[in-house]
């Protein structure tokens, strides 16, 4: 499993559509809108490397209303949970 | 459930041991060793502020080896997953 | 009760008028207009993280004006006053 | 009454030691340890601009732990509560 | 008499315009165009806060082709020069 | 007459040390603690570009507390105030 | 040889269209898009400074969707492959 | 093959010697030391992401010299060289 | 001879342009298109300091194309050349 | 003739000494100190990116009090005087 974390920043009224519409893209496991100077994050569980690409300069990369990202590869997950087998089911 | 995400910069070679430290706390879900400008991003999920504040306050604190940190207190997540159900069990 | 502490930056000749309505919506204990890098930082006292979400993510986001908003959450409060007194009266 | 908002870092492990300190200085009327980039954040209640210098290049700067910090005054406070008479009382 | 020095940055074609515009409001003692990442320094020597937020926050506010402002209030000043006399008559 | 502002971090705990230091060299006509992200002001009003070096690249090096400084030039000076004659009877 | 390498930001959606025209010029060894603060890294692998400057200042600053570019020359390159020889051929 | 851009800055007089070391690191293909605001960038040309969490969070990390590093993975390669057999030979 | 250091941010697309108008300006001795973060550096060698602000704020600033200037005065120059000599004659 | 700009920072009270030293360098035409943000600026003209990359990454590397360096390579130069003859000689 390839997990990646993106910092964003969306146009200042569209944060919770931004977030509605990542959410729905396979691949996003998880989206929050935060407090400080980003506006949501992001992580992402895929596959594979080209996922990962595909998700972030084609797929993200046309949502309207996302300012900035900010990608993030996990080179390594520490966890008491077994996050491979609890994420790899509703994948 | 409370959420956070917390953006962690430590001492160059202190990464993998502070990642261990960290996930062995109650209510840290997962920590990531990243790729780009942090080290390490956790991901924290807790019953309330009061333990979150516990947590980022004084346990983190006293750990050696992290030179900065940035808290983001998550406002609403949005997931196709039941990260309530799936987190409450093993928390 | 929830405290937070907003640092906000406005269009240059809409300062009153943000803090105004800032100051009008429930929740928002104090605005003030600042010296140095910030516009106006503003004390949000509510009950929960979600009337915090719901203030941060929705109502303040619709406000003509804003350009840029930092969202800290206190974790915990200092004070010789008896804050939750003081401001659960006037909620 | 002289208000101002102190944005403040302090060392890693001197967060609570220094909120403590620093609420007991006369003028402080409440402290708050944060997320985000900051560490704490300081409400300073005073009467004049002569007793804010004195607070911050005096009394603040002899404070161990605190690293760096940001004064900005109030030019002016927006709020449904007659601040001056809540604080005026305690001050 | 409360001092104040500001930093502005202007529209590229408007620095001598500005500096016109500004040093004619009352209380503008000074307005220098400088090398470095600022365009102009102003400083502000009027009676009390009030006339000072009246200024930074009204005043300047409107004035076409400032772009970015940030304003520090002096604390203290340190001077051979008698400052309250030497600027109280010409206030 | 060549006017300069200095903006000036110093030490934590030597603002003032500083300052009373630096307003007793030649040439440096006010210096001011202020509010925000730097703590000392200092204007600098003296007759030639050679004796702003010496003062900038010698005197003020080898003062003690200072950690950075960012010196502006001061190209025009806009003012009500005949400032070459109120400064130059005191320089 | 001479080696330079281009850290690249361009439009939210023209990453991979940047990324084809940039790679179609001479001298443009490699363009990848890349996770981070950063969109693309060019290699640029060309005979002089002369073709450098032409290719930087020129061919690249015409191209649409760039919005910010950092170029860095290579003093030296430290590999185990012979990069002049595994290049050259191909330039 | 997994490829990775990290942009590294090192103790001023360390720049050649932890060149030098890098690039006798297996999966570092090449190593330039460069002008502008980094010392060194180093192309990673690895089989997995594992190896790439290896030498990033291990290998490099015990590298004496190196003070901060900033690690990019590359999502596409654009080239009119067949890198993946260049490099995959001398892997 | 007063010389001054300009770094200079232009419109991607108009570095040249930029560049063959500034160094036809009286006083601009030498004009680079540079790498890094900067588009042009200007070297500027006049008379006075009225000089150079009549350059800085005036000539300079109604050039189209230029997006950002920081303009820094040299208090000393070291060289084994001349310059004095070998610029006032073509000054 | 390579031509190299390089803004440098020392430390405070080593400005002048590190000047004299870099100007004895085989290269290095002029070295200014400055107002702003930077300390000292070079001018580098040399035959070749070799002498440029020597210059910068060892004979620089060594001088005691400098804290950090930007590199900018000229790629073009502007100018009403014959740069190449007029340093040529003196080179």
């Amino acid at each position: 499993m390839v997990t990646s974390i993106i910092l964003i920043n969306t146009d200042r009224n569209k944060v919770n559509e931004v977030a509605e519409q990542l959410q729905s893209i396979t691949g996003v496991s998880e989206v929050y809108s935060v407090s400080g100077k980003y506006d949501l994050v992001a992580i992402i569980r895929v596959r594979s490397n080209d996922d990962l690409a595909d998700l972030v300069t084609k797929k993200m990369r046309v949502l309207d209303g996302i300012t900035k990202t900010e990608t993030m590869l996990a080179f390594q997950a520490y966890s008491r949970h077994d996050l491979e087998a609890m994420f790899n089911v509703g994948m």
